[in-house]
């Protein structure tokens, strides 16, 4: 199967309380932090995201960052992978990422960091 | 009357959940972009807020704001004046805050920039 890249229709529309809105959750805060930590190309696969909550939840999280345009997703065979849209994102609330990735990270466990 | 400052009491700990909850709405928005055209010394009384929503609205806002620790207000007679935490939120959270303000400023209608 050709791996399919697609962002959300409205990925490009969405505004900044839509962002902040999906920024201001600790679980979808700690989605972003593990997915800036990774490789813009590769991306993380739902079972590479490690999180405290079950897969439903977890879904739904992604789901709600995808539909504000924070990540996007391609599909391999029966995987997802999800990346950060920094360069989007930059372009459209410049430093604003990189603020919330810089507190996301002072303020996690210290394990996590 | 003597003027009296105070912050709330867990303005310090507010978190980034906390803070990107608070900045994720509209009306908060706007609040937050006229407090930071005005000298941080004086602040704005409600009065001063120009608002499209009710009074009560935008006192819930306002409280919205001071519980998160964005906002901080001081009382003189019967008006309270309320004004940004700029250096506490810098302190905390650098780079957030003018960069949801620089986006606030980019999203307004062209005859509030």
């Amino acid at each position: 199967m050709t791996p399919e890249r697609h962002a959300p229709a409205a990925s490009g529309d969405a505004d900044l309380v839509t962002v902040l809105q999906a920024l201001s959750d600790p679980v979808r805060l700690e989605i972003v932090r593990q997915l800036a930590g990774c490789d813009e190309e590769s991306g993380l696969s739902c079972g590479q995201i490690e999180l405290e909550v079950t897969k439903s939840t977890a879904s739904h999280h992604l789901k709600t960052l995808r539909s504000a345009g924070i990540t996007a997703e391609r599909e391999e065979g029966t995987r997802k992978y999800t990346w950060l849209r920094r360069e989007v994102l930059e372009g459209r609330f410049p430093g604003l990422l990189d603020a919330v990735l810089c507190a996301a990270v002072a303020e996690a466990p210290s394990s996590r960091r």
